[in-house]
């Protein structure tokens, strides 16, 4: 007992002595490859958990960001914590498991974090017992099948009449107490009309949303992100949705209520300011932005001569052009 | 010519008179029903013309509101110019006159006055000469026709494979200068994507829309406006769109203009304060709520005790339940 007790003191100190050291880079936006590799290492070596967004940071659509893995794996091996924590909603944990595995990072499924899985379970700690009314994919309704939540299906509903004739036919839930918006690729005007059905019962009726983001890149073409169908309903429902995703903090709540994260030793590596960087912000952790998805240095550059404090706050502590430089800061 | 003088200027004396009078009602939102039929009709008499709202106030989708045709005609016989002053994008001029003439209204094509119509010559006025990107419905390509301006098909456009085929074989037009946003009930997500895709070329790619209607109700259901869709393709973009409808003027801009309607003498009629009545206020006319569409006399309420100024602007001169109940003040 007293030994432990001495352990914690020690603990504390150590903290303490770290958390001193990284308050100066603070919304620095401090470029790791311009410091010497005993500065960067100083900073990496107190963090005890990684937070890496996933889409523009661990892989892009076409296959994992270069030496991403590999550094994913050896942080891992070198005792600390890696979790991949992401807005996309469309793979359940188990598919993004599947995917992460496929890619080479070496990761379990408790450490994947995910919108549509922090979700499920928002709504299981509120006892929910009615339907859910999904705008959505598979992600968000194989997650709601795992803690036995109801739910209406997936996939297209299309306008393949006219819309009286829609109108006149239509197959509405009679219990549905919960709006779900997550990215829908088969978003149409008779999903928007029943979300905003049933979100005319008010209070009775939840409004949920995995996350905003604005778009997201392929090859030749811009593509809207769920953050668009998500603005498209609460405008028509004159209604603000909760976000589950980043950048509000559910994603990480529990995990810092059990101790088993803690903020000041917590590093959130992600691609996106208002997503999150603001997220990293929100829940006390360091962060870092990496240049290999949305926002770089100019973005950074426009946040921190912005007088808006919310913008600000998107300026991170830390940048790399990709996620795989860390590997030449640890391991060179 | 000195006769012509001197009418001019007994024109402007009257003109001066009635004025005064009707200054007291700026926002008032008097009740036209518990005036007496004489105060009434000495607020309607001197009106020159009469803009009225289409859905919501001459008729609701299952055919007109009762004794509108009736007080239409009847305000028109007196020498009164009568216009249908819409932001339904979905019919052209044309297909209005159609189904005004079928419900027994009796109006011109030269008198209907829609966010469509109003759109292509915008456009036509700014010598546009590339194609126009439309999500919308038929009555704006019919428009854009009219005044032989390119444009993409409407109708479906619906992802019948994955998203990554569909945009492996994405068919994009070389040379859209604008996306035009109306209500459009085959919304989906290839065509949010197209749309986002064209307005990536910032000032080279106008970015116009009809109108912003939140919603619109059915029998059974609330269904989205156009607003909702223009409002997702302004989140996705980070653009705001020129509304071309109501409340902005330019329905009326050019009548305005050329001195064939005269603020002072002009009553806008409408079903929705953030639309109809905040347009009459823009463009100075005398403004009256009628009670047989989307807002009534509690939403005026709470714009008048709201202290938001832009909300305050949406507070009628004038109110009464249906259009039809001018009937009874003015002919019996």
């Amino acid at each position: 007992m007293e030994g432990r007790r001495m352990g914690e003191g020690l603990y504390k100190m150590i903290r303490r002595f770290f958390s001193k050291n990284l308050q100066k880079y603070k919304q620095s936006c401090t470029q790791l490859l311009k410091l010497s590799k005993n500065e960067a290492r100083n900073i990496i070596d107190p963090m005890e958990t990684i937070l890496c967004d996933a889409d523009g940071v661990l892989w892009l659509y076409y296959g994992p960001v270069s030496d991403s893995p590999r550094i994913f794996n050896c942080l891992r091996e070198r005792g600390k914590k890696c979790y991949i924590c992401t807005n996309n909603s469309t793979r359940s944990r188990e598919g993004l498991l599947k995917k992460a595995l496929q890619y080479g990072f070496q990761i379990n499924i408790q450490n994947i974090l995910t919108s549509a899985h922090t979700l499920a379970h928002y709504l299981k700690d509120l006892e929910f017992l009615n339907t859910v009314y999904i705008i959505g994919k598979e992600g968000i309704a194989q997650e709601l099948d795992a803690v036995n939540i109801k739910h209406t299906q997936t996939g297209p509903d299309i306008l393949n009449c006219t819309l009286d004739e829609y109108i006149e036919h239509i197959r509405l839930e009679s219990d549905v107490g919960a709006v779900v918006v997550g990215f829908d690729d088969h978003i149409s005007f008779p999903k928007l009309m029943k979300a905003l059905h049933y979100l005319e019962a008010g209070e009775r009726c939840l409004f949920l949303a995995t996350n905003t983001d604005e778009t997201f890149s392929r090859t030749s073409v811009i593509c809207p992100g769920s953050g668009v169908i998500v603005r498209s309903v609460e405008f028509g429902a004159k209604r603000t949705a909760t976000i589950i995703g980043k950048p509000s903090t559910y994603l990480c709540s529990s995990l810092i209520k059990s101790g088993e994260l803690r903020p000041e030793t917590t590093l959130m590596i992600g691609d996106r300011g208002n997503i999150d960087i603001l997220f990293g912000y929100n829940c006390g952790f360091h962060t870092m932005l990496v240049g290999s998805g949305i926002h770089g240095l100019d973005d950074v550059r426009k946040w921190r001569n912005s007088n808006d404090p919310e913008l600000y706050k998107q300026v991170p502590d830390f940048y790399l052009p990709k996620f795989g430089d860390l590997m030449q800061i640890l391991y060179h």
